[in-house]
């Protein structure tokens, strides 16, 4: 029941601050037999990498990659895979003017509470720079997915930046990779470029949403009670940093609507369940329906600013904190590779489960009866 | 890693099917001297059991709860407490006529997909009655809790049903223990009644809003990264029935807010640590912060309904499917108690987590330095 | 991580006290589609049950197990597995008369020390009667194991009661299931009963030694290092009340060997590995080599027993202990369909982790390449 | 459910292969502001390390811990502990001899079966290298103990070798630590030299018995089914390489004695409650009495030997394996520390997970009454 773990068969582990040496992730109960090298997994973590563009933080970080065990000429043993990234610009002299401060919206207060102390530099354990560990681990799960269920194409995109969504009808797939901000709808890039840089120039930061698509899932992942898929995938998600809502679907909007809308009817189309609508978000009772999964987090806006707030010393003086050092406007962008590699986990480790109970996916469909 | 239990020191397995002989939950780890008797869980059964007002379904279960185990003398022993409910209306009959069809929405074809059967008997493990012994375990959480943090509250409520949400103005705690909906806002209560009966008469059900707010939690519950306090709290809450959104604290609205905003600053007021706000729903960084907890879930409506939905034959054909039988046409209106009681759960679970590894509530306020 | 439970995907969770009213066990992760039905389980039960012969306590329990969940139509459903036997002939009056004494080697001091409370009726939820819902659960995964890897046999048996052990040149596995003393040993079976009686009528106990040998295992189950498939036996036999040690293969005689000898050689044999002996029980490096695998325990004379020791009241008064009412002069008996059980329970949950890792039991016999 | 994994609050997770770059283990769970460093952890891996004297391997490890995170300014803050071993030494030349045989009483054999693949470098992961972080996380857990349970002294020795055994009535606890075999009776040294060194110059190899010996662990850590303390510390042993039996006090001796040999009493001395003997090696239930806590283990004699052996090559000829390179002929001596690790990482969280349910310690002893 490990604190600093996430996961059932396919299990995660990370450990690490932002300013110790370095930090990494074990992941056990990896297949054997799957093809693995650092460039593969480097992809990932490229994606992440903070300094790539004007709008996000910049510090430098290579985040290089290094596999320390459970591959061996070039495939997984089945032995635990741990991947480690060392700490190269960590900088503790940035953090030394708010030593003795608890920065508004941070973990400081709340650790000091927790552990009775603290580590100022950066954050600590509750900095961002987790995330690359993850995001280094959903590598594997990746490639644990391409190899069993190679249908399944793991597609995140933000759909909010602040009070600016964009346009669904301008939905465009093709759009995301080639956007500073993994956005599919191109009409609205240039008004958020406007809108992040006039947070940034202020010292504010803001909000934003991102939305992970799961297409190619077969159906029968989950299960019915407390291993259910969107239980998983929301408490994998809620795990990220800053994130407040964990919507599956139609989210929050299902408050609003009725059986007869909400219900998605399917027909059969080609010996194929085929569905009206996709209202579930793909999951239906905990188990994946085969439609596309659809889960979306809105992301608090950073809590570093360079606004003065109120706050108090750790000797209980009161005081006003500013946090100057390197941060990011809207830490939304870089949290879309890492709410994918979130997916990518939940889903590697429903396969597994799954195949242990069940021991293939089935196929229950109509050709076969 | 079972898939059919929650929770880490403190930990719940549920069993049974809602037209099986019983159901029952057994909760494991809890701390010995508490007491615990069938009276004092079946308060809070009491609240959840259908058929009570003329808003909900009409099935009658008596939901007597029966301590089977773990309690000598009143007192819990620190062994295994087994819950057990008799399934005493089950008329299995009335699923007959659905025994061979899917039903839109509901987890009929998923677990089709998934198992190669089904229990077509009211949606075996699936249907909401599972959530009984949920309510029934939350009640010795409810205990511990009472025993060894006293000053915690819990308190859960309708915010919305359909489209008509309530005013937050009209806020009014001691309304919601006797109002037929647990709403706080005694102004939209007649409203509510006119729009819920004129659903039920169209056949239709309609989705809703619960929120529950836990008062008086000590600063330094839950965890930096995996067993974060809002983490499991979101995949609690995402094992109930219908629920397709977890929103802590301002939720979805925080993509919207600017860093400025929603960073909530402190101040010391009599050698205590206050607020001048509560975006953050009483959690930073996966802990408490001691402010209230905020947690909210959008239900979806039921999916059992009486207008018919296009869908498929258990071989294949083309169907429409009408659900009679006695349902629910708001099921939140149930989901009150139990959303109340998973909260009750993951609070007392992670209160011993924390006296486990830290050994206490730890006070480190301004006063003792 | 509930301190009553056990397993991993198959996840066995055991409640209940010996004079409350019931005792039982879920258990979790079962695939679906396994036949199972409450006169299949019964048989397992039959075979534990008290009061069977003279050699045994004469507490008359019928010890009727049933189904209250998990099976549908006479097949596992893959939701978990309720199993109940209700206490009937519980007496709790023979208890009064211990109710103020520490009884030496029960779990009463060790009870009192770490809960503060005692449960005096017959060692509440220590007593050896919990393992009627081990012995049930057993069933359900020696149908699992039946369906999966029918060539697995496993047969327990008594190779020693007191300084009487078996002669293994006589060893006959058809005599075991027709013995009082599950004994493959027909030559020592009328000595074992006069040595029991004489036990008995002197109001003592012995202790036992129990082997389980099962045949038939493919190789491959289990895992290098925490989930060695001897390190889950090893724990799943220290459960089972009075243990005192566990041996895989040739256990403590190992010690005295060199490793020219304890080596075992191996060979192909009609394209089949084949070895020389089997020191290492079938297990090598914590995973199954496809030989017999040898599972020994030793277990302790009853503690209850007719003779007076020195103890202690509850309020620290010295005193001397009789244990009267029905008890066992030799529990080891009625072990051998436990410790069958628990090695069934071990090695079906092996089978689903290795099915949910590896995906199937793997054929790399040489006459596939 | 890790499969790389053990203990429940107190976690630990271990990863690396004897040939990789380096081996490592991630503690999870430990509590803040214990005072942690490399040169602490390093005194007991200098224990542990090889090449030390004549009677072990020549292998030339540092074996040097580095901490990479979960202390900070010298003390544990609460987070996931890493620590890392690098491999210096480790010549994978040696190996190529064997890369395309089996060798028998090795892991080859059973982990081609399982996952197709083999680490021909030394075993791989299933290299007693593994066992060094283990000790260097055993390190940690004595000094949660040292903190909160200082009472508690755990003490490891050999007590055979061979046929070896040594003479109880010599034992000096203060000649273990000077002694090269961690012996504690000095009369037997000067044979066991002797004999160990024969078994080296013939290419062979020995088994040996180890103890550990707890003494000062307060009553009531454990539980009574399947968290036994003893259940928990069989299956801990059974993990240490080459591990073929685990015996808790008397062990396979309880199966000779009767219930009034067997019973410890116990008596009222100074107002503590004191027995008359041990014979349950401090567990009763499950749940410690108070007294020493006895475990006992045998080694088999380490497979890799000169002596040619019966084996197959990996396309299925038969061969015969010598392993050469540099190997213990008795690996027993260096499984002393790794025992003495296990016990405490087991004990350690016990009492974690005791202060979680319980609360404290609780001393329900007479003279509080």
């Amino acid at each position: 029941m490990s604190i600093n773990s996430l996961g059932r068969l396919l299990r995660l582990s990370t450990w690490g601050e932002s300013h110790g040496p370095a930090i990494g992730a074990m992941l056990d109960g990896c297949p054997p037999g799957i093809e693995i090298n650092e460039s593969l997994l480097q992809v990932w973590l490229d994606k992440r990498r903070p300094g790539q563009n004007k709008y996000t933080t910049q510090r430098r970080e290579d985040d290089k990659v290094e596999i320390l065990s459970g591959v061996f000429e070039g495939k997984t043993t089945g032995t635990p895979i741990q991947l480690l990234i060392w700490n190269k610009d960590h900088r503790s002299k940035d953090y030394s003017v708010i030593k003795d401060k608890f920065r508004p919206g941070h973990a400081d207060l709340t650790y000091w509470h927790k552990y009775g102390n603290r580590d100022y530099r950066g954050g600590g354990r509750s900095s961002a720079r987790e995330t690359s560990s993850r995001v280094a681990a959903g590598g594997v799960a990746r490639a644990i997915l391409q190899e069993f269920l190679p249908s399944i194409k793991i597609l995140g995109y933000m759909t909010q930046i602040g009070e600016l969504a964009i346009d669904r009808t301008n939905f465009n797939a093709a759009e995301i990779e080639q956007n500073d901000f993994w956005c599919p709808d191109s009409s609205i890039n240039e008004k958020w470029g406007r809108y992040v840089l006039s947070i940034r120039k202020k010292g504010d930061s803001v909000g934003s949403m991102v939305e992970v698509c799961v297409s190619g899932t077969p159906p029968g992942l989950g299960a019915p009670i407390y291993a259910k898929l969107d239980s998983d995938l929301a408490a994998a998600m809620m795990t990220i940093n800053a994130v407040k809502s964990v919507e599956i679907g139609d989210g929050v909007q299902v408050a609003s609507l009725q059986g007869s809308e909400n219900n998605d009817e399917f027909f059969l189309d080609n010996k194929k369940v085929t569905f009206s609508s996709n209202h579930s978000g793909g999951i239906l009772a905990g188990i994946s329906t085969g439609q596309d999964i659809i889960v979306r987090i809105a992301i608090k806006p950073a809590s570093s600013i360079l606004i003065p707030k109120n706050s108090l010393t750790t000797t209980g003086e009161s005081t006003q904190v500013v946090t100057t050092g390197r941060h990011d406007p809207c830490v939304g962008i870089r949290a879309v590779p890492v709410a994918e590699a979130m997916v990518a986990l939940v889903l590697a480790d429903h396969f597994l489960i799954h195949r242990g109970q069940i021991g293939h996916i089935k196929d229950y469909s109509f050709d076969n009866q």
